[in-house]
């Protein structure tokens, strides 16, 4: 039999927890029913929890409940919050990880604590140097995945030959049947732009680049990631973090004038009725929920940060994805990217 | 009688011109039809310009054209194109700025050559270190002014300074009514973020911060760039220019996506009837071609750089941007800004 798919999660981080983390989990356990091959491993305060899952009527044989004796707080900056943080519920997770009991931790916590701890436990992989937030982003044709998003806010040419790595093996584990395309994000296309660092990476990348690792396409500009001509994007960890949220506040700035101008006087209002199941379809397509979940890469083990403030659809998006990833077997992926990358 | 305000364009830089140029300059006419208060010093081939004038019927003493030998390509590379670029239409409005003839120079053609030529021609003023490119972004209450967007990919606190006094002061000689607000874009709101380069340049910006000069407001993430509680964004040429192209392609994206919804089916199409006029101001407010132009700034003289694939709408309010930021009298507003930083 196959071993299954195990994941540990911090019941206690971020807004409205524990609630809107059981809520995520029946989600996903009532999405995926059918399924027997993954096991939720819970850590938190074992009575709460309890009686929380109780309520909902959730009992399920999917689900171990580990009780944790603290919290860390989710305004604690890290150095002090490490100090206090064994036998935290989100140190539980990872150290149940460490002992190749979960293949995967979720947290929706302190983002600064869960990635010093998780880099405390996990340890870095000896091939590489420093360790990226990866997270998804939607583009033409289906999704892409782009690091680094702030782990790093500088990088040299290494850090992000390595990211290229890191990100095509993601990829490859979510989507299967999809070849990554790799693009490093520059202020333009053409060959002698940009910082050196970055034309040193070109140079390293292009070199990489093969049908069974990942293509390298070269540059590509701010107003392109989203056109869906590469899926693998790689900046530093200050770009990448300015162009997300960049992107985040300008899809927002749009969809609340676009609703202020449908909703401006009768006449529009009443073309809302005819276009609900259209506007629905386009919200649905754009809901940050579906893109909850920023990959933490580079350890020995795969940790997962939720947004803090998500609710439980967008939790649950999070636990789908710590599925995906451990079912698409990312460290194998990982591993064997690697290898190209160090025989070169 | 007061000095009128006088705008150098060259007639034959970007697509389709000098086409679009004059049919820009014919709206700009129009729009101002009132006013007697400025004058268009036009530079190209002297006959091509004179039919097409006549053409249209938009003979105007407003206008005076310049013949020029030859023209800077779109394509060529700034260092080679600057040898030839002696009497070309681009080089004889800024020499005509240089000999106090011209208040400001405006070009939809070659970007790199246009810099290099200005910076070559006009000279950096003694105070700053760095020009830097600027534009304006809409945000929830109004417009922001962003730099730098692309002129230095690499930049020191000095720069960053620099870029605030200059910006505040484009700031205030376009929107007189409103007091500039100036944040340092970074991944974090809290003083311990970022690269120790911005957190100098964060720290001389408070000092700094005056009520005549302009409101230091700290740090602000991409997400908030167009809250609209900040209204001078600072931030490096390589994060600013990806941070401004991720946000069309984000808006583009969206717009792309939105439309496809409303006509995929009979019911939806049938809701554009009704929403008709909504949608368009929606549209107008997103307009690209209203935030057309990118402004030089730092040199003895302010130079605005047109999009180059831009409409003769686009090319339009580029020639209202230069015709504001004179009237607003820019360069003594940059005098008086870098007076008080200098007496720190």
């Amino acid at each position: 039999m196959k071993k299954k798919i195990s994941i540990a999660i911090d019941a206690m981080g971020g807004d409205n927890s524990p609630n809107k983390i059981i809520e995520g989990i029946k989600f996903f356990l009532d999405e995926n029913k059918s399924k027997n091959d993954f096991v939720i491993n819970l850590f938190g305060k074992e009575e709460i929890l309890k009686q929380k899952i109780e309520k909902i009527n959730m009992a399920s044989d999917l689900i171990k409940i580990y009780d944790s004796k603290s919290i860390v707080s989710d305004d604690e900056k890290p150095l002090t919050a490490v100090k206090n943080a064994k036998n935290t519920s989100m140190w539980n997770c990872i150290q149940h990880q460490l002992d190749g009991k979960s293949d995967i931790s979720l947290s929706a916590g302190n983002t600064g604590v869960l990635l010093v701890i998780s880099r405390m436990i996990l340890k870095m992989m000896n091939e590489v140097s420093k360790p990226a937030l990866a997270g998804l982003w939607p583009n033409q044709n289906g999704m892409n995945v782009v690091l680094d998003l702030g782990a790093n806010i500088e990088c040299n040419d290494q850090n992000l030959v390595d990211f290229a790595e890191l990100g095509s093996a993601l990829f490859k584990s979510l989507f299967p049947n999809e070849k990554p395309k790799v693009s490093l994000l520059n202020v333009g296309s053409e060959e002698m732009k940009g910082t050196e660092t970055l034309k040193t990476a070109s140079k390293r990348l292009r070199e990489l680049s093969s049908e069974d690792n990942f293509i390298y396409k070269g540059y590509i500009e701010g107003n392109n990631i989203m056109s869906g001509d590469s899926n693998v994007i790689i900046t530093d960890g200050f770009t990448g973090n300015v162009a997300l949220k960049t992107a985040e506040g300008t899809a927002k700035f749009i969809t609340k004038n676009l609703k202020k101008s449908l909703t401006e006087n009768f006449i529009s209002r009443i073309s809302i009725i005819f276009s609900y199941f259209s506007l629905k379809k386009f919200k649905d397509k754009l809901d940050p929920r579906k893109y909850n979940g920023a990959i933490f890469l580079g350890l020995n083990g795969p940790v997962v940060k939720s947004h803090g403030g998500i609710d439980s659809i967008g939790f649950y998006h999070s636990i789908d994805l710590c599925y995906k990833i451990i079912k698409g077997d990312l460290m194998s992926e990982i591993k064997k990217n690697l290898r190209h990358s160090k025989s070169v």
